[in-house]
C-alpha cells in the first residue's frame, strides 16, 4: 500500500521495452536521432498544432528551462503559492531566469484567482523601473492540490496575463490526469487555452525520466535560445533518443491516457474508502490521481498500523496518491485497514 | 564504420537488463533507494575510501555541480584551453557557479603545463580584492586529445594547486579508460593523486546516461550543499534508482574496465591501420580510446568515400573515436577503405 | 511644497564642506584613506561595538551586498510584503545572491506579524533538500509605512530567527528618524537587538551618496567576502574617501540625528494638519518622517490645486515625505492650501 | 612624487564648485533632474550624434552594465588578456551577464591583434550549440598599457566582428587621454570607428566619480534594459543630479581635453626624465599618461629612496601614473631623484 508519490511507482513495461527497442547501434546525439523527429512528429498529431520540443530527464529542469526563455533575470513570473515551483524545486526558475523572482497568488484548492491575478498585474506595472515586471505566468494542471482547471478556467487567467505581455507557462507534470479527467483534448488544455509552453510529464505517468517541453505559436522562435540553455544547465544528454523513445512508447495508442485513467480510477476509489467510512474529509476536489484528506486521528492511527504510505502534508491534511500501477490488491488491503 | 563518438555507441546489454531488474515495485524517490545504497558500498569498495555520492544523467552537468561546491560566484577555475569545460559546455561551469571565471591554461597534448599552471597561480593570487582568485583546478583524465596523465604527472598539478588553496576537480568522462591504460588502481588516479572530487562518467561507455560525482576526505563535507544544487538544477530526477543501476551494472565484474579495453583496442587498431597506410601522422599520443591523425587528403577522400565516420578537428586534424562496440567488422572495413 | 521623497531634498552644506576638506592632495584609494579609517573609528564609538565596515554610494546595493553574505544562492530571505527590497529595488536581492528568492511576510503597517514569521520558518525548514531554507531576515527600520520598531519588536523577529540559523538585516536607510522617535540609543536598535549586519543610509538624510554596511559580531568575518562582491558588482570606487568624507560630517556634533529630528518634527505637523482639517486620516502611525493619510477627495484636490507634492500610494492613500530641509514656509504653505 | 594611480589624484575644483551649484533646493529623482538632460544635450553635441545616457559612479559597473545588454548569459566576450573587465574587476561581466565568458585575446602592447580576433571568430562559430558565441568584443583606448587605437585600428577589429554580430564596446575609462594623444574627434574614436557603446570616465580625470554609458545607433533601443539592470544593481542611486552636475563641468570648455593634455604632457615628461637616465627602458609606447619602463635595480632603488610611488607590474615592468594633478615640482623632484 504506497500511496506516497507517483514517483515512487514502478516503469511502465512499454516504456522499458521501447528502450531496447531503441537500442539499435549508433544513432545520432543530442537530440537528431530518427526517435526523437518521430516523437517531434507524433506530439504534433496529438496536439493539433506546429511545434518545438526540447526533451529533458527532469520536471524541475523542465519547468525551469521554460520559464527562462520568457522571464528575463530582471522579471518575475506569477504563480500559486502552492505551485510546485515556488515549493519543491529549491528555487530551480531563480536559478535558471538569473535572479528572477517568484510571485506567490493565493485561491482555493490551488487554483490562482483570477482577481488575484489581475490585481498583481496592476500592483506590478510593466513600466516601472524600480519594481519587477511580471513577464510569465505559470499554471500547474492537474495542479498541486490535484485539482484540474478546464479550458474556461485557464482563459480567465491567461487572456488577462497576455494583454499585459505575460507568457504562459503549463506545468503538466499530471497533464494527462487533468486530460482524461475533463474529456478534453490535448489542444483545448493548451495552446487554445492560451499556454505558450506546456512541461508534458510523462515520468510520473509510467516513464523513467521523460519530460517534453512543448513550444507553441511564436515562442517556437526561441528554440535556439532554449538549447542554448538545455545545454548550459547540463540537460541536453547526448542519448537523448532514449528519453524520446519513452516518450514515444507512452503516447502510442493512448497509452499516457489509459494510465492516467487508470491512476485517476484508483484515487477516485481511494476517496470514496476514506469518505465513507467516515474518518475523513475532503480537503479538495479529487479530480485526478492525488487525494487529500482531514483524517480523524483514530482512523490515521489504523492505517498507520494497517502499513498504508501516505503523507502529512503542511496544512495538517494527509495526501494519497494513486499511480498507474495501484493495485487491486493495494485497494482491497486500504479497505480491510479502514474497516478494520 | 562510426568513429565520430562514443556518444553514439549503442547502451550495453548489461546495462539495460539492470534497468528491467530494477523496475520491482515501489521504491523512494531521490536516491533514498537500495540500489543507490549498494552503489555507494560498491564504490567505496573500488577506490577504497570512504566517498560520498551524488548520481546525475549528465557529464556536463557533474563537472559543472562539482565545480560549483568549490568555486565561489566570485572565484576562478584553472583548466587546460582545450578542456571540455571550457569549450564544450555551453558555458556551464560559470552557469552553475554563478558567473565564476575559467582560464585556460596552455601545455602539449592537451595537458596543462606544470609550469604555467604555477605561473597562474602568481600571477592570479588568492587575497587581491580586485583579481579573481583560483578556487579550483580541473583535470581530464583521459584528457581532450585522448592522452592519460599518470599518477606523477598529476601530482604536478595538484601539489601545486593544494598549496595555494584550490579544489581539485577531475573529469573522468573517459576515466575507465585512463585506468586501464595506466594499468593503475581507481585509487591510484583519483584521491591518492590529490582529487577531491572525481566526475566518472558512464555515458561514453556503455550506459544510457549515468554519471557519479564522487567526493573525498573533506570535500564530503559539501555533500549538502552539493545536493541543494543538484535539486536546484533540476538533476535529482525522482527516479535515481533508474541510474544507480546502470552504474551498478556497469562496475560489477569489472564490466567497465573490460568496455574500456576493448575500446583503447580498437582505438589502437585504428591508429595502426591509418598510420602505416603512409598517409596519416599522429597528432597525439593515442593513451586511450581517441586518435588524432593528420590525414592526407588522398586519404581522408578516400575513408569517406569508403563510408568512414569521422570528425574534422578545429586544428586540421580528425578525429577517430572508438568505443566499446566499435566491431572487428568495422575495423575490417576501415582497413578495406585505407587498402583501395 | 516638495513632499514627494526624502531623495528629492538637497544635500545638507556641513556635508558638501567635508568634500572640500577632504580634496586634499594625493590619497589611497578603495577605502585605505584615512577617512575611511577615522569613519570606522567613529561608527565603533557611536555603536559601542567592534564593527567592519564597507561603504556604498546606494541603499540598494548596500542591502543587496548585506544580504548576499548571509543568503546563497539557494537560501531564501524573509521580508515584510511592503519592504523595499521586495517592491523598490528591481530585484537587487536576487542578481546579488544569484537567485535566491524572497518570501514576502504579512504584518500590520508593513511591520512583521512575529506569528506570521514563526510559521514561515516552520514551514519553510532548513533541512529539506525540495524546499528553499530561510538564512536571513530583513527588517527595515523605520519601516515603509514610517513606522518603528522598538527593541522589543525586534526581539521577537531576531531571537526565533537566529534560533533557526538566519542571519539577520537591518535596511537602515532611515535608521536616525527610527533612533530619534524611540529615544533609543545605536546599540539598543542594532547589535543588542539581533542585528548582525546594518545597512546605514545618509542619503535620504543630507548626504549627496552615502551608504554604509556595518557588519556586528561574527559576520565581521565576512568582510573579505563583501569586499570582493562590492568590487565584482562595481560598488568599489576608487574615490571611497570622497563617501567617508560625507560620512563622517553627518554622524559628527550629532548631525544626523538633528537632521532626522527636523524631518520627524516636520513630518508630524504635516499630519497634524492633515488631520485636524477633517479631510485625512492617518492610515499608519507616524513614528518618522514619513505620513499615510486617506484623503478626501475634496482636500486632495486642493492640495493639489495649492501645489503640494505627494505621491498616490498603490493602497489608494497619499504619501508625505518630509526631509531635513522642509521648511517652515513649506508648513505654512501646506496649512494655507489645506484652509483655503 | 604619487605616480601610483590617476584613482589618486584630488578632484578639480571646477567640479567641486558644480556640485555646490546643483544642490539647489528640490530635484527629481533617478535621472530626472534638468541636469542630467543638459547634460545628455552636451554630449549629443560633442559627439555629433542621437545617444541615450546612463550615469552611474564607478568604471566597473559601467562597463559591466554597458556590457550586459550586449552579452547574453550564454554568450561570451572578446577582449585582450590584459583588459581591465578581464584582470581587475574580479569578474563584474560575468556577475552582470549572468555567467557569460571573457575569452582573453593577445596582442602587442595590450592591443587586440586583429588576426587573433579574426581566429576566435572562425574558432567560436556563432550557431553551434555545444560552444559559447561570442557576442560582443570590448576595446579598451585608452589601453592598459598605456597606448590607443586609432580609428583605423579600431575598424580592424570592429569590422570583422560587427560581420559577426557582435556588439562593440568601448572602455573609455582614459578615453579623453586617447583623444588629445590622436588629435581626434570623440565622434571618430566613438560611433564612426564601430562603436555600439562607450563607457566614458571622468572618475580618473578629475571628478569624484561620475561615469558616462553612451549608447549610440541601434543600441539605444536597450535603454530600458540598461536602466532595469541599473537599477537592479544598486547603480540607479537617488540623486543622479550631483553626478550629472560632475560630468558637465568636466566637458564645459574642454577642461575634460585640457585636464588630459597636462596628463599625458605629464607622463610624455617622466618617460623623457627615466630614459634619458640611462637607467629604463620603455616597455610600451607613451601614448596617453601611463608609462611602463624596465628600470634597472639600481635606478629603482634610487626612485625608491627618493620618495617615488609607482607600481611593479606583474610582467617586471614599473608604471608610472600621471594626472591633471601632476605638479611641476613633482616632476623635479622625479628628476632630483633620477640625478641623484
Amino acid at each position: 500500500m504506497n500511496f506516497l508519490s507517483d514517483t515512487t511507482a514502478p516503469v511502465h513495461p512499454a516504456v522499458l521495452a521501447a528502450l531496447a527497442d531503441a537500442n539499435d547501434g549508433y544513432a545520432p546525439s543530442y537530440g537528431a536521432d530518427p526517435l526523437t523527429h518521430r516523437l517531434k512528429d507524433l506530439l504534433q498529431e496529438l496536439f493539433e498544432a506546429e511545434i518545438e520540443l526540447v526533451l529533458t530527464t527532469s520536471g524541475t529542469a523542465s519547468n525551469a528551462l521554460a520559464l527562462s526563455v520568457m522571464c528575463p533575470s530582471h522579471g518575475m513570473i506569477l504563480c500559486h503559492d502552492e505551485a510546485h515551483i515556488h515549493r519543491d524545486e529549491r528555487g530551480a526558475p531563480e536559478f535558471f531566469t538569473g535572479g528572477g523572482k517568484l510571485l506567490p497568488l493565493t485561491g482555493d484548492h490551488a487554483k490562482i484567482d483570477p482577481a488575484r491575478l489581475r490585481a498583481a498585474l496592476e500592483e506590478w506595472p510593466q513600466d516601472f523601473v524600480h519594481t519587477t515586471p511580471p513577464r510569465a505566468v505559470s499554471i500547474s494542471n492537474l495542479n498541486e492540490s490535484g485539482c484540474a482547471y478546464d479550458a474556461e478556467a485557464l482563459r480567465a487567467l491567461t487572456v488577462p496575463a497576455r494583454e499585459k505581455g505575460l507568457g504562459i507557462h503549463f506545468d503538466g507534470a499530471r497533464f494527462a490526469n487533468a486530460l482524461v479527467s475533463l474529456k478534453a483534448r490535448p489542444a483545448e488544455l493548451s495552446w487554445k487555452a492560451g499556454c505558450d509552453v506546456l512541461c508534458l510529464g510523462a515520468t510520473k505517468n509510467g516513464a523513467i525520466g521523460a519530460e517534453a517541453i512543448v513550444l507553441f505559436g511564436d515562442l517556437r522562435e526561441r528554440l535556439g535560445e532554449l538549447q542554448a540553455r538545455q545545454k548550459r544547465s547540463g540537460h541536453m544528454g547526448p542519448k537523448i533518443r532514449f528519453i524520446a523513445a519513452q516518450m514515444l512508447a507512452w503516447l502510442t495508442d493512448d497509452l499516457w491516457l489509459d494510465l492516467a485513467r487508470q491512476a485517476n480510477a484508483a484515487a477516485a476509489e481511494i476517496a470514496r474508502l476514506l469518505t465513507v467510512s467516515g474518518g475523513a474529509e475532503l480537503v479538495h476536489p479529487v479530480d485526478g490521481n492525488e487525494v487529500f484528506v482531514r483524517l480523524d486521528p483514530a482512523l490515521e492511527r489504523q492505517l498507520k498500523a494497517g502499513g498504508a504510505g501516505f503523507y502529512g502534508w503542511p496544512d495538517g491534511s494527509a495526501r494519497f496518491v494513486a499511480s498507474w500501477s495501484t493495485s487491486e490488491a493495494e485497494l482491497a488491503a486500504l479497505a480491510h485497514a479502514i474497516n478494520r
